[in-house]
C-alpha cells in the first residue's frame, strides 16, 4: 500500500496535519518515537501550565490577606501535582488518539528514517517495517540544547543538570534550583519552582531576560521575579558546572552559586540527525530545513512544519505550518505568513505580545506610533490586581495607520492577546477597530482604550 | 456662555461622552447627581467583580486538593473586601474625574433637570444654576424595578430587601439570602454570597435561569451552581414579602422561604421621571427615550445613550452608543449596531455569549449552523479545570457561512468574548478564520477547534 502522507513526528505540527490530512481523505501515517503530542504536550506546554495553575493556587492561598482571604498550613504537594499533570497529559495524548483513529489515520509507535526514494514514493523505515508515501512530511520537532560548557555532559548523565523533559518529573522540589538562560521555558519553571519553595536563580547571557518580549515589559516581569524572592544575573556566562552548583563569569569576574538542581533552558535544536533527510537531499540551513513559504521543502513533494523548520519553534506556529502543507500537498494554495503569530509567557503575570515591538521597528526601520497604558486603565485589572503594574503597549504603522503590534503584562495576557492577533491580521482600521464592543469590565478592554489614545 | 454639548448623567454613556466630546473640541457639562461613572462603576460591575475576585480566591484556598493544595483554617473577612471595593472604586471614580478635568469638561455634582428651550438653546437647571447648551444628551440610566408586590416597599424601607445598590455595602454577609430574579444580577449575587458563606434561594419566573443566554449553557450553569449549594426555584412567582421571608408560588402550590435578607433583581427601568424630558417635547416608547440608528431622540439636537434608551441595559452598549451619538453631533456619520455586543456573566464558570443564539435563530427563522465543542477540546482548560463540564458553541449562518454568534461557559469566558464580537462585526469568511493563529495552549483556542468543525 502507498500511503499519500507520510508524517515524521506526531507533535504539534505532525498530529495536526494527520488529521487534517486524514479528513482530507489521505491515505495518511503519522510516525512517532515517543509519544503523540510531541514536546508540546508531553514535556512542554501542557504539564507547564497544569503545574503553573497549581502554584498559582497555592500563591493565592498564601498571600491573599489583601483580598480578604486568610489561611493557615498552607501545603503544597507537588508529588500529588505531578500525579495530576500526568493524568492531564494522559487524557489529551488519548483525545488525539481517538481523534486519529475516527480519521482513519494510521500511528506507528516507533523511530521513523527515510530511506530513499522509489518509483511509487518515498521509503520510510518505522519499527521493522518499511513504508510508501507519496508524500512526507517531516515533523521531527527540536531538543533541548547541553551546550558544551565543561561539566554539563556528566551532570547531564547524574540528573543533577535537567532539561525541560526531567525537570517536570522531579518527584522533589529542589531546596536550591539555577536556571541557565532567562527565556520561556526558563522562566516558567523558575517561576513555579519559586512558588513551590525553591530558592531560584536565574543566569542569563543577554543583559535582558525573556529574549524578544517588548524591553520595558520583560523589565516589568523581572522586577516582579524579583519581588518574589528570584535571583537574577544577567550579562553572565556560564563557564562550568560543578556538583554542586554553577560557576560564571560577569563584568570579568568569576562566581559560583550553589544547586541542587540546575535546568538548561539555553533554547533548542531542530532534529534532522538520524531522520535520513540526505537520502533524497533535503536542503539545511543553519541546522533546520529549509522550507519556502508553502511549506515545502527543496525537494518536490516533502514539506516540513513546526520546529524542524527552524522559523519559531512555537505550537501553535506549528499547527499552522502543519495545515499551510496539507493544504498545499491539496492543491489549496495557502502561505504561511509569521506576523501576527503570539507568543506567551505563563509567568504570574503572564505575559502576552504579537507583531512588531519598539525594538523590531527600529530594527527594520519601521516608522511607527506607539500608546503605552498601565493596565490599571481597566477597572477589572484594578479589581483584580492589588498592585498590579501590568502595561499594554499598541504599535501601529505610522503611513497606514493599522496596527502591527500589542504587547502586554498582566493577567490574563494569555487569553486575551488572539484577538490583537485578529486586529493586525485582518488589518482593521483603527476607525473600524473604534468601533468594536468590547465587554466591559474585562482586561482586554485596555486594547480599545490604547486604540483611542491614537 | 453656552455649552456645545450638556449630558445628563455620569455613568458609563454620559462619562465616555463627555470624555470624546471633551477630545473633540466640544464645550462640555457633565451632570451627574450621584457620583461619576454611575451604577456600573459604584454600584454594578465594577464592585461586583471585585467580590467575586476575592470569594474565587476564597474558594481556591478551600477547594483546591485536586490541585494539589490544602489549607487549614481558610477564613475569609467580608468587611475588609467592601473596605477594598470601596477603595477600587474611588481610584477609577477618581481616574475619570482626572480624565474629565484634562480634556476641560466640566462637571456639576447636582441633579440635572431640563427646563425647556430658548433660542441659545437647551436650558437645564442643575444645583440652583441654570445652563445653555446646543445640544443634549440623555444619559440618566437606569435604576432596579422594586415590583409592586405585597411587603417589598415595607421591607426595603427595612433594609430587609435590598437592591444591587444596598446589597454591595452589606456589613456582614446574611445567613441566608433569597435572591428574586435569576438574571444577571441575581446570578452574580447569588454566586458571590454562596460563596461567602449565605445560604442561598434563587426564585426565578421563567423555567430557566439568565434570560436570553443560550438554554444549554443557562442549564450547566444551573447545574454548577446547584452542585454548590444553591436552590433554585424555576417557574415560580413571588407574592408576598413578608418579614421573614418570602412567599412564592410555583405548580398552583404556595411554598414559604425564610430569609435574612433578600436582594430584589427582577430587572431595570430607564430613568426618565424628573428630567424634565417633557418640556422639549422628547418621545418615550414603552418607558424609554426613543432614539434612532444615530442615537437621536425625536428632537433634532436631543440625543440618548446607556440605559435610558432600553436597548441593550450594558455598560459596553452605553459606551459604543455615546461614541455614536458624539460621532454624529460631530457631523461624523456613525451607526449603532447590536447585532455584536458581547454579554457576560460573571459566575465561576463564566458565561459569555455574543450574536445570535440557537433560540434566537430559530425565533428569527435564521437558517443557522451550530457546532457545540466541550470545552475540554482545549488543552488549558483541561489543564485548569479539574472535572470542568464548559462548552463553546459557535453558530453560522448556513448561506453566507459567516459566524453569527458565540457562546461559552468556563474560565475566563469573559475576556475571550470579545474576539468573537469581532469575528462577527467584521465578517470574516470562515476560510480567513482558519488561518488566524491563536496561542497555544489557551482556552481561546476552543473558537478555533470550533471552526474547524464546520
Amino acid at each position: 500500500m502507498v500511503y499519500d502522507l507520510i508524517i515524521l513526528g506526531g507533535g504539534p505540527a505532525g498530529y495536526l496535519a494527520g488529521e487534517r490530512a486524514g479528513a482530507a481523505g489521505f491515505k495518511t501515517l503519522v510516525i512517532e518515537e515517543r509519544f503523540l503530542g510531541g514536546v508540546c504536550l508531553n514535556e512542554g506546554c501542557i504539564p507547564s501550565k497544569t503545574l503553573l495553575h497549581s502554584a498559582k493556587i497555592y500563591d493565592y492561598a498564601r498571600f491573599s490577606e489583601k483580598y480578604g482571604v486568610t489561611a493557615e498550613n498552607v501545603k503544597y504537594d507537588h508529588a500529588q501535582v505531578i500525579k495530576r499533570k500526568n493524568k492531564v497529559v494522559k487524557t489529551l495524548v488519548g483525545g488525539i488518539n481517538s481523534k486519529l483513529k475516527a480519521l482513519k489515520v494510521d500511528v506507528a509507535n516507533a523511530t521513523g528514517k527515510i530511506l530513499g526514494r522509489t518509483s511509487e514514493g518515498f521509503q520510510v523505515a518505522a519499527g521493522g517495517e518499511t513504508y510508501t508515501g507519496r508524500r512526507l512530511l517531516i515533523a521531527t520537532g527540536s531538543s533541548a540544547i547541553i551546550p558544551p560548557i565543561p561539566g554539563t555532559k556528566e551532570g547531564f548523565e547524574k540528573g543533577f543538570v535537567l532539561t525541560n523533559r526531567e525537570i517536570l518529573d522531579l518527584k522533589e522540589v529542589p531546596e536550591s534550583l539555577v536556571v541557565i538562560g532567562g527565556g520561556v521555558v526558563g522562566l516558567e519553571m523558575a517561576s513555579y519552582f519559586n512558588s513551590a519553595g525553591s530558592k531560584v536563580t536565574v543566569i542569563e547571557m543577554l543583559d535582558h531576560i525573556a529574549g524578544q518580549t517588548d524591553r520595558e515589559i520583560s523589565s516589568i516581569l523581572l522586577k516582579n521575579y524579583q519581588k518574589k524572592g528570584v535571583t537574577f544575573h544577567l550579562s553572565s556566562r556560564v563557564t562550568e558546572i560543578k556538583d554542586d552548583g554553577v560557576v560564571f563569569e560577569a563584568d570579568g569576574k568569576q562566581e559560583f552559586v550553589p544547586a541542587d538542581k540546575v535546568l538548561m533552558s539555553v533554547g533548542r535544536r531542530p532534529n534532522t540527525i538520524g531522520v535520513g533527510l540526505e537520502t533524497i537531499g533535503v536542503e539545511l540551513e543553519r541546522g533546520a530545513v529549509k522550507v519556502d513559504a508553502y511549506g515545502q521543502t527543496n525537494v518536490p513533494g516533502v514539506y516540513a512544519a513546526g520546529d524542524v523548520n527552524g522559523c519559531s519553534m512555537l505550537a501553535h506556529t506549528a499547527y499552522r505550518e502543519a495545515e499551510v502543507c496539507v493544504n498545499n500537498m491539496l492543491g489549496k494554495r495557502d502561505i504561511m505568513r509569521y506576523d501576527a503569530i503570539p507568543a506567551v509567557i505563563y509567568t504570574n503575570p503572564e505575559v502576552a505580545g504579537v507583531g512588531e515591538t519598539e525594538e523590531s521597528c527600529a530594527a527594520k526601520g519601521i516608522d511607527y506610533e506607539v500608546v503605552n497604558l498601565s493596565m490599571r486603565y481597566s477597572g477589572r485589572y484594578v479589581a483584580e490586581n492589588e498592585g498590579g503594574d501590568g502595561i499594554c503597549k499598541v504599535l501601529i504603522n505610522k503611513v497606514y495607520r493599522n496596527v502591527i503590534g500589542v504587547h502586554m503584562i498582566g493577567n490574563p495576557a494569555s487569553e486575551i492577546i488572539y484577538g490583537a492577533a485578529m486586529l493586525i491580521e485582518s488589518e482593521m482600521r483603527l476607525e473600524d477597530i473604534k468601533e468594536l464592543v468590547f465587554p466591559h469590565p474585562t482586561v482586554a478592554e485596555i486594547i480599545r482604550e490604547a486604540i483611542f489614545e491614537f
